[in-house]
């Protein structure tokens, strides 16, 4: 496993971009992205009860298991329009298809960005027409295209054995666990059978972007896709999930990093809860606490608001006196109580990046980590005018 | 049932205030309340699994149900303090007993502020001495000496028939359901069996309080008690609790006003869900959503989001071709599709006081409301930097 300093695409995939008036002219704003034999193919959706109409139709397209392409746009979500939406969403994926010369199930549509505004659908029809001559090689032109408040284009790759491992993603706001706002796609050309690939994608997903809070708010949009069109051949499979779960997490990390208005990485670290879900839920409400997270961004070291977060996972097991906290590896709170720590000490650990914090809750055996990030002026900014922005 | 103008006690209740040094030198730290009779007293805690000494010794307090007296210090909370926190909290209790010449076990203390910092109890025990010559019938004396990051004292006093129902109570962050960061003391004249007093009590605070949130932190001191001392004799019940209710429900709004950096009341009113929980469940996450709050901050209709975060409710019965939705009384989702509403009326109605937003759900006839804020710079730049102001 090895991560390479500049993302490639692995054997047999390729992507373009165009702009089909969503954003100002010469801005991507539609990507295509396309594997030159059928792909095994895998997905996770939002949970979201009011999702977007790519999301219904996706949910139907992953039915039969195999892609050949994806079309994504940004700015418009499809989410909030009704019948009309179900078709706009069809149509895209329709073209798409038509474009790369590819069954009509075998395309899976994506969409981000405003809720409740219909798709141009004639002018992606149009902007997808000669798109497949354009096909290259490189993942950030796919990336670029399908950032909405994202600072900078989203992709990383990796090596395992023969194969490569390539993740093109999106935030950057609305990111809660199950999903994040977010729009991943996980790329290789290992060979893997159908329900080994869905097991593999669905345990690095649990770990990293479902562990990924930026703010609490669940998008209708999420959608992580994984294809593997097999030109590499086999890859074992422990090496290949092990690379795959480290690819996750440093996307995840990455999308934090590059949340609505964030200045740096925040993680929480549980161990010894009694079980799974106590871990895991109490990591995700540290690294969601406002009151945690303006601590991270201040600075300032208000440890108290670590205990305040875990004691408000009232359906968890926590029992005061075996309750211990860490910031980056200081001891803060031992027994429950708070230590007599060196304040500057922590104060500068507060005002690095990233700022791990970790809780031991003594009573098992049970661990998890979640990702987030501060929560800043700039996430006001962003978000106090977005729709006219 | 009529408001009053300016807050009162009611007949024989009163309060005093003193510095401590918790606060600069002639800013009150110190509140303590007085009852001349007994008073029938049930109390609400935080359900936070990681609570203050004083909500751990309230609890043994409030057992006996009787009460003479309150005593609350502000700036720091007691939490996280271990055993000696537990010691400092009963002393704070004695102190104030003895100086109102009561029995021990009929003072309830309270702490609000920082967490894991010791009380200074020989202070707080000092400044308790000779404060009973000071009792006066000024409510906002007391409610100012309770106050952390609060812009202003905060108290309302109705009449029921002869009785008078006063509450001083203190936010402003930190605030979520089960309950807020919030001390509440609800006093009246009014006189009650203690069971029809908690359950009076109780279901006043399930509508008012517990659908508060500020900032879905959860405080690890928040407290709601209820004294009733029974001088102006028996009142109708039921007229009592439609009283109580719209009190609690009017500071309720108060402290959500009064928030950190909030510059507007958000109410959420659903309606039309299958059962209270589902109802009282997403009103909570409405008025919870970073990204609702920040489109009332911001005034920008972009309403997308009330349909995200009812949606993120998975555990909620909703279905998309039933979902509704209105702002201030304009509607802009039917059928889960996005009205053509007219932007600049919606941008209108998100940039006053209150934000109105009602969502239903046409599917069975619960129904909820609950209160929130906006999400502003101004809750950034306080807690921030909060420890060292």
């Amino acid at each position: 496993m090895r991560f390479h300093e500049r993302p490639v695409f692995p054997r047999g995939f390729s992507c373009a971009a165009r702009n089909c008036g969503l954003k100002p002219a010469g801005e991507p704003d539609l990507a295509l992205f396309y594997s030159e034999a059928p792909a095994q193919a895998s997905a996770v959706f939002t949970r979201n009860k009011l999702p977007g109409a790519p999301i219904v139709v996706g949910r139907e397209i992953l039915r039969k298991g195999v892609l050949r392409g994806i079309v994504v746009n940004s700015k418009v979500s499809n989410v909030g329009t009704g019948a009309q939406g179900i078709e706009d969403a069809r149509r895209m994926g329709r073209a798409a298809a038509r474009e790369l010369g590819v069954p009509e199930d075998e395309v899976l549509m994506s969409s981000t960005g405003l809720i409740g505004r219909r798709l141009p659908i004639e002018r992606i029809e149009a902007a997808l027409v000669g798109m497949k001559a354009e096909l290259q090689s490189d993942p950030l032109v796919g990336a670029r295209a399908m950032m909405t408040t994202d600072r900078h284009p989203k992709a990383l790759s990796l090596s395992v054995g023969e194969a490569t491992l390539t993740i093109v993603a999106k935030g950057a706001g609305m990111i809660a666990p199950n999903l994040a706002t977010m729009l991943a796609y996980i790329f290789t050309d290992a060979a893997f059978e159908h329900d080994v690939l869905d097991r593999m994608h669905w345990h690095a997903v649990e770990d990293s972007f479902n562990m990924l809070s930026v703010d609490t708010d669940m998008s209708t949009s999420d959608t992580c896709a994984m294809l593997a069109n097999g030109l590499a051949g086999p890859v074992p499979e422990e090496e290949f999930a092990a690379a795959l779960r480290a690819a996750c997490i440093r996307m995840a990390e990455m999308l934090a990093r590059d949340a609505e208005g964030a200045t740096k990485l925040l993680r929480a670290h549980v161990t010894g809860a009694v079980n799974e879900v106590d871990a895991r839920t109490i990591a995700r409400v540290i690294v969601s606490s406002p009151l945690v997270k303006t601590m991270a961004y201040g600075g300032d070291p208000n440890t108290g608001r670590i205990l305040m977060a875990v004691g408000k996972c009232v359906e968890c097991e926590i029992e005061p006196d075996r309750f211990r906290a860490w910031v980056n590896e200081i001891p803060v709170f031992e027994g429950g109580v708070r230590l007599d720590y060196d304040e500057d000490a922590v104060r500068r650990a507060l005002s690095g990046d990233p700022v791990d914090i970790r809780v031991d809750l003594g009573l098992g055996t049970a661990r998890a980590t979640a990702f987030g990030c501060d929560l800043t002026h700039g996430y006001i900014d962003e978000n106090a005018a977005y729709s006219s922005s």
